[in-house]
């Protein structure tokens, strides 16, 4: 089977990323013709104003995939911009691609409003006309055929259309001035490219005729649009594509040190490039049960972060460390040094490892260019199928 | 100075094209460096549903470029899709565009309400709530700052929303059956693609560092958006581009047959390809001054759309036929038969000239894909420095 999937250099990969993504990725590389590579031109669609730390966040993702055993003589590993056949089809599959599909996408809204922290606002309008839709629709003077859809429709696209008012300067001066977002910022969040960035993930899939895509399930409807798109392409074309179908894994819980997800702006992850003695500041200061205060008190494993990391790197101990914290035997300091020999034993390996790749980015962009080469090849050949069928040179 | 221009591939060149464009084009390429280019690629914004026509378009188009005297060795002269760097600033482009800018572009919604017919559904649901709009915004509930603005916005969108609504069948199941036009089409018109094709027409000419567009008044508006991108490129990642100028021709108006605007769709064209006989029949045929019924009586040629092609075409008699005209001593028949040979004589070399070339459509290919590897020498060399400013690999 032939699987495609990427990932959006953003710096340094840690623990929740190995977990989440790269042990999957490991496994499949072995079972599968797999194609891996550094989304960087994604990484544009939200941070195009910071692009300072592009390519160094690029050559970092590289030396950890390979320090982390993905391996180039198994799986062709590339980088997205290095293989231009993405935008021509990024660009020929956006002609094909109702907008509405994009708008319509339930994460495109949430995440514009999230970005910009204004899902409050935009509740707090939809508040100040809550009770009086039916008068506003009598206003409308319309003959509506679904009051409650119609309702909701109405409801949603007025608080939208007010939190333009608002950032167009036509109503409620006094409410902007609290915001902390300008005029600038609300309109330069949203660019054609954030729109459009399931069609460039469609686009990476297709190229090489992707048959499976491993995803969380909250992607899952970007991968529907991709779906769509390629019945779509093959019924005006005829038959190009296969529909790439999802491949739902199961990936361990692993917590950020203070219980959270793990996520770089959180400021709870753990990284291959942490040195021993960061690692173990890290691991030391960990959030563990509030009710464990003092040593021989009994703890609740289940609600511990720390344990939560012992079932995944101390398997075969996890039982007798659940034991002998409920009972009191085990106190946090001594659960989480041990925790943190067992980190450092996963960890310093790939640590050494990556740090000697970036040693020399020469040879991690020869690797790499390499695997773009080989990427080109078949995306090439995808292409020129695609123009054929459009009747395009 | 360095000129950018393309030209959809929609058929046969008529003399409506040859005077608004390519008459200034083949002027522009004896004083300046000029790239004009095919644009394939933007046949596909609105026609991407009927590619059947779409190489057979090109070839007839890039015969009819060569046979009217654009020349390869003075302009380069390449079809876009053959040069991937467009599809790859395209995408680029595109993650710095706000998406505001797009679709508040005055051609962009006029252009797909246009395409479907739509403006006058707009306008009824205007009409609906015309006089409510100061007790909608009591009902809204906000404070207003600018009611004249606020109230012209509030009424735009909210007839745009009942048309959608429409179209989602949560309103009016009467109106929508009574339109021509399917939920299908309505979505399916407006796609990503669509919206996006003044960032193409942007990346067409920055690819190049263009300096200069010829546009007609009517393409300003996409002209002054490809001018705010340069600049915000270069405010973001460092000078890189100079900001494309309009550079506005004067074009003699040659009206179709029918006195109206000529254009394809009207069925009023002339083109380069009419074979005599046609050519003759055409023009036998030409509307004339209505309250000229009779071979004597005195015409009124400023109203007339074959003296307007006199004026064209006869410049060095047009004054007397104006004179015979308004005197009566010229009919219309002998009139349009004088015009007859002189269009024949303009028209016949490019003709024969035309299918020529057609008929070995390889050395057509042969010389635009010389012209597209000259473009692509410079358009590489820009996306280099576009990459390297951006921090890309």
């Amino acid at each position: 089977m032939r699987i495609v999937s990427g990932m959006r250099p953003t710096g340094r990969l840690h623990l929740g990323h190995y977990f989440g993504v790269i042990r999957n990725w490991l496994k499949l590389q072995n079972e599968h013709e797999c194609y891996f590579f550094v989304a960087d031109w994604h990484a544009l669609t939200t941070g195009y104003k910071k692009t300072g730390e592009l390519k160094s966040n690029t050559e970092e993702l590289m030396a950890d995939w390979l320090a982390l055993g993905l391996d180039p003589s198994k799986a062709v590993l590339f980088v997205q911009s290095l293989v231009k056949e993405h935008a021509e089809l990024y660009l020929l599959l956006g002609m094909l691609t109702p907008k509405s599909w994009l708008e319509l996408n339930p994460t495109y809204k949430d995440l514009k409003y999230n970005l910009l922290k204004l899902h409050e606002l935009k509740d707090a309008f939809k508040e100040r006309f809550a009770g009086r839709t039916d008068e506003l629709i009598r206003l409308l003077g319309v003959k509506v055929e679904e009051p409650e859809e119609f309702k909701a429709f109405l409801t949603e696209r007025l608080a939208e259309l007010l939190v333009e008012a608002l950032f167009e300067g036509l109503i409620e001066k006094e409410t902007l001035k609290r915001l902390n977002v300008s005029k600038k910022e609300f309109y330069e969040t949203d660019t054609y490219g954030f729109l459009g960035y399931p069609v460039l993930q469609t686009a990476d899939v297709l190229a090489y005729k992707g048959e499976a895509v491993p995803v969380g399930e909250d992607q899952l409807p970007h991968l529907e649009l991709a779906r769509e798109l390629a019945r779509r392409f093959n019924r005006l074309y005829g038959p190009t594509f296969p529909e790439p179908k999802p491949l739902l894994t199961e990936t361990p819980k692993l917590p950020g040190t203070d219980g959270r997800k793990m996520s770089k702006s959180y400021g709870n992850a753990v990284y291959f490039a942490d040195e021993t003695d960061e690692l173990r500041k890290k691991i030391m200061s960990m959030f563990t049960d509030p009710q464990k205060l003092r040593k021989n008190d009994p703890g609740h494993p289940e609600r511990c972060p720390v344990f939560a990391w012992h079932r995944v790197f101390s398997a075969d101990e996890a039982e007798q460390i659940e034991r002998e914290c409920k009972s009191g035997a085990l106190g946090c300091v001594e659960c989480k040094r041990r925790l943190f020999e067992r980190v450092e034993a996963f960890i310093a390996p790939v640590r050494e490892r990556r740090k000697e790749l970036l040693s020399d980015r020469g040879e991690l962009w020869r690797v790499f260019k390499e695997g773009s080469e080989k990427a080109r090849q078949v995306a090439s050949g995808t292409l020129k199928q695609v123009r054929e069928a459009m009747n395009l040179p």
